[in-house]
């Protein structure tokens, strides 16, 4: 199998991620339908004909006649709809997900669908902080990365129909990662962030910070305007992950507060030095 | 007196903040002069034409004819200048800064000019990664907070000068708060937030990180490329009020840690919830 554009393109779940997958894919040609429970949804996706075929109701035609399906869903949704729907999925399928975790559902998964279908995870880096299909923009990928997070069940046809996915969406730059090198990258750079954001907006009550505020505190806390249901669950969901690197991050913030609680500025230049050397090669 | 094109301006310390500085109050059509003590900051100076007057010798002349100082240096040196050349100050003169720490310095220069000059400090909340006169830009300012930090010792007509200063230079919002509030202030929203990058950027030695980051963690690390020599030398000038805020920050960062750890989902979402509320008000 191919990605091409014969194949029948299935999204289950059209909110930010799905609906933005829909955009560019439709854009790029390729015929698409998507399932989502949510009947203002289906709605809006039929009155903007974002997508060529959309329904409220998981219907076994569709499913069966579906090539290739893309999994938007939160993780323990994902696998609960695999478990009740995933005998209609048809021999061959290739299935694939934009999931935040991976250690959590991947095994899981591909134990369910057996021989059947191949699931490749695969993990978007991109988001907005407005959720919903109506924020949906086909451009979101362009300058970010994606990571395919393959196990020894995948076939390389499977990889390869992930990274070409991953392509045909515009992302930057297409990584390869182990279930567990990938959920503790994610713990570090996107879920530890967020802990970190969250907590500083939460110290300090004063009602006029945000008349005195300049760039450096704005864009620690961008992301602290945040979907909790969703991302209470990712925490949990790499647990052990995350508070590891919390750990880790708290003995370097009590490291630097002990040296300007000492009057150490040598201690703070030299963590100030490798922080920069560190960061630069971020630019 | 008043902020008018009459008076002569002088600007001592010609980097990014006081070349911005220059350069937009020259824009505006007024008269401004300039010391620096690097020999090359001003040949670029006067090569560009970016002020009427530049040296790097402290000029008595150039002193005794200014009606406005405003000194743009780090802390100590801003104290020890005035120590040395105070006197060559004329009777009358109005002062004004850009520090970014008000308690280390303000009652030293205050007492050492006595009756002789008035000096309002104040602090433009702008910046850019990268010093030096060459990066100097007139727009800096624009939507940037201005505060002017006043004491007992100013007189209306000072503090007028400096507000209008904060006008001319374009500033979105110009505000007033005593020593104490701007160093806390300062502690919590400024250097915090550089000890949080700092640490975060020190805390993983993963050289791949760069290839799978997103958004988040970019904008939460920004200002970890950081100039050692100025930022330690602020964390140390406003010491007890910067652990302070550490502590406090700590603290929100334990609960959630705690929560996780419990897999207290509702703790978690809680937390979210203040933190979303609070963000909100900063858009």
């Amino acid at each position: 199998m191919k990605l091409d554009k014969d194949l029948n393109i299935l999204i289950v779940g059209l909110g930010l991620l799905g609906g933005s997958y829909a955009l560019k894919l439709k854009e790029q040609g390729y015929k698409v339908s998507a399932i989502d429970t949510d009947r203002d949804t289906v709605g809006y996706a039929r009155i903007t004909k974002m997508v060529d075929y959309a329904t409220s109701e998981v219907e076994e035609d569709i499913i069966k006649n579906s090539d290739l399906i893309i999994f938007a869903l939160y993780p323990h949704i994902f696998v609960d709809w695999i478990e009740k729907y995933g005998s209609l999925i048809k021999k061959g399928t290739v299935i694939t997900d934009v999931t935040g975790v991976k250690g959590i559902i991947t095994e899981k998964i591909q134990n369910m669908l057996g021989e059947n279908a191949e699931f490749i995870p695969a993990h978007p880096m991109a988001g907005r902080e407005h959720l919903g299909v109506q924020n949906a923009d086909p451009t979101m990928f362009e300058g970010a990365n994606y990571i395919v997070v393959p196990t020894e069940k995948n076939t390389e046809n499977g990889i390869e129909i992930c990274i070409n996915l991953g392509e045909t969406l515009g992302f930057k730059r297409i990584s390869r990662l182990s279930v567990e090198e990938h959920d503790n990258m994610i713990a570090f750079l996107s879920q530890l962030t967020h802990c970190i954001a969250v907590s500083l907006m939460c110290a300090n009550p004063d009602e006029r910070l945000c008349e005195f505020t300049g760039d450096s505190f704005r864009d620690l806390t961008r992301i602290a305007d945040i979907n909790d249901k969703m991302w209470s669950g990712l925490f949990l969901d790499n647990r052990e992950q995350l508070l590891k690197e919390m750990d880790d991050y708290r003995s370097c913030f009590d490291k630097l507060y002990d040296y300007i609680k000492n009057n150490d500025k040598e201690g703070i230049c030299e963590m100030m030095r490798l922080s920069s050397k560190r960061r630069k090669k971020f630019n």
